[in-house]
């Protein structure tokens, strides 16, 4: 009864698929890989408790009032100091506000950047929830194929003469929905396409300190080369997504945009968290903490993989993610995800066809797969019924 | 630099006045009416942090995981108990989703109902918070002058004939910026002539619980009566603003929209924040810690307007708040409120001057005075140097 007051950009943004997904898998005996859930043994429940009696001990009314738009300083001094730190980068707390969530990020973002109909290049699968958050300023996307290695190169050279977007979205770094992260050749490779383009840079990164195997960590495309660059960050995945803390890193013009945009859509972030958050990351290791969750990633991780080998015909493909949450698996050309999907749920075990990452979704064979809520055992068991579903179809 | 990369509704959307002020106010001695902080002596933090810590031990990992788009079952339980009990409203918990604070309820609305150049009534002055808000959507504002008892009815005639709404946004209690109440009586007119309109009706809500004296509450307009009706709440004011938690009771329609809204714009508010609430609520007397805030704001605002009577020019008009935490004050026709503010500000004490609160801010003889975030004591004393402002303009 509503439909005529309903505005157009509502009317032609989707539900999200997974979240409806996520309804239907809850309080049954479905084995979920659709998720992205982080696994709940990896949050510092102690640490946060201690926190939080801390805080409230020691600031009193403070982490109850309101507070500013910006962001909490301190939390935005650590932010600061660890990416000075790890990258070099040249930034002070003028340069980061704190985000409701990296999907806040990507709504004030848009709120910011986009006017209807403006190009906008995204990966070929890529992140729904931010063509989602996009779809609301009524961006036009444009998709440039993702490869093993990085962007494709012909297909981005192509994709910036004929579109000539306005920003692109990109995560470098255990990409959702894949699981692949660009070479450094890669990246070099797309800067030098894309850094005399009027573009701005997105690069998301939640998943990046999420690397299995230690070493040298690959720079952000164009890291301290381009003031059009904007950096995503995240506590969801290292320390927990509960409290919806994220953040973006760009230039202090951008920022101050930023902070008026968030001014008109939540006034600030919790500051209760903000404060816990803060008192959690200055009185523990998160670093000695992030190993802890890799390597039991890394397990899970592990246990899908070979559980897909031993079991899934050899026809079909899948990634071997290095990090993240995410692998992507691709059925025979002309297979019908969907139909899979429903051959799934009968055999109790859920996962993301891959519609929600096309902007135009025809023939889709691919799907994703989570690994890092469910233990090894549950993995193989779920693995198990999915390939005897693939055989079904 | 950016100027050519940013969207034409960032770059017409202005920066919060008052956020601005605060800034300049912050860490001074200047005296500030100018905030709408609530006085943080009314935070309940030996309960708060009684529930904190059973939330700990009784949830576990799921107050820091991710969660529904909704919101926590019962505390959106708890709204529904409240407001069935108060109101007699025939409503469930889909009827209600929470909220990234008030301030989330207006950009979801936006976003759901506006379209450029969609004709939204607003009361003369307005909250400053909503205009910035539907800013964002571009809507076009029409004000209806509000008068001591609510809406100019002849006033509203007009702009219900001359412009046909789709929407409108009302605060019919203890109005931001006025402190107005709308009487009974001109609620059931506005009702009489807006019912058969084809617009959506929001009325905001967060002060309506802080009614001096006890005593009957009037009902929202054309409340049980009218499917187009859409309700706004917050714990902001009753119980702690930092955590960001507010709530749209409005029907299943429209609720289902704004949940697909508040997917792209933060996923979820902050589900730790919600347990905490939630536990708060159903472990304390929510109406006998209103009635101690009740209390404290009562006298304060006494202090203000007993303050303005003693020393304040016989020509100053202002009103007499029943409720909430603004009073509003009329200089002299043709005073220019921008002089007084830097004369005000000389003398240390700070205010909000009216244009934020109009859609066309040209001659403005009016200010906004906040009297909850001070005590009585400091109360006069900023009053006595906000007389003295008035006497050199």
């Amino acid at each position: 009864m509503f439909e005529k007051y309903f505005s157009e950009r509502i009317k032609n943004t989707p539900s999200s698929f997974i979240r409806e997904i996520l309804k239907v898998t809850q309080n049954s005996e479905i084995i979920s890989f659709a998720g992205g859930l982080p696994n709940p043994i990896s949050f510092p429940q102690e640490a946060l408790k201690v926190s939080m009696n801390r805080i409230a001990d020691k600031y009193g009314a403070k982490i109850y009032q309101y507070s500013t738009t910006m962001g909490l300083d301190s939390l935005r001094q650590y932010i600061v100091d660890r990416y000075k730190r790890i990258w070099g980068m040249n930034i002070t707390i003028d340069n980061v506000i704190i985000t409701t969530g990296s999907q806040q990020a990507l709504d004030l973002l848009g709120k910011i950047f986009i006017n209807e109909g403006d190009n906008v290049m995204v990966e070929k699968p890529s992140y729904l929830g931010l063509l989602q958050s996009f779809c609301m300023f009524r961006a036009n996307f444009v998709q440039t194929k993702l490869n093993d290695d990085g962007l494709d190169l012909e297909d981005l050279k192509n994709t910036l003469k004929t579109y000539k977007p306005k920003a692109a979205y990109l995560i470098p770094n255990f990409q959702n929905p894949t699981g692949l992260t660009y070479t450094q050749e890669n990246r070099k490779k797309v800067f030098d396409l894309i850094k005399d383009e009027d573009m701005i840079l997105i690069q998301d990164d939640p998943y990046g300190e999420l690397r299995f195997e230690d070493g040298e960590r690959i720079p952000y495309i164009g890291m301290n080369e381009s003031e059009k660059n904007v950096y995503l960050g995240s506590f969801s995945k290292i320390v927990t997504p509960g409290m919806r803390l994220g953040y973006i890193i760009a230039n202090k013009e951008i920022i101050k945009m930023a902070e008026t945009a968030k001014q008109a859509s939540d006034l600030h972030s919790n500051i209760f968290g903000q404060y816990l958050i803060s008192d959690y990351l200055y009185n523990n290791d998160l670093d000695a903490h992030i190993a802890k969750i890799k390597k039991l990633y890394k397990s899970q991780a592990a246990a899908m993989v070979k559980s897909m080998e031993d079991n899934f015909p050899k026809e079909i493909k899948f990634t071997h993610p290095k990090g993240g949450m995410f692998t992507w698996v691709t059925l025979k050309e002309g297979s019908d995800v969907l139909k899979l999907f429903d051959k799934a749920i009968a055999k109790k075990v859920a996962f993301v066809p891959g519609h929600p990452f096309y902007v135009k979704p025809d023939k889709v064979n691919t799907l994703r797969l989570n690994y890092t809520n469910a233990d090894e055992k549950t993995i193989e068991t779920g693995i198990k019924r999915l390939a005897e579903a693939l055989g079904e179809i």
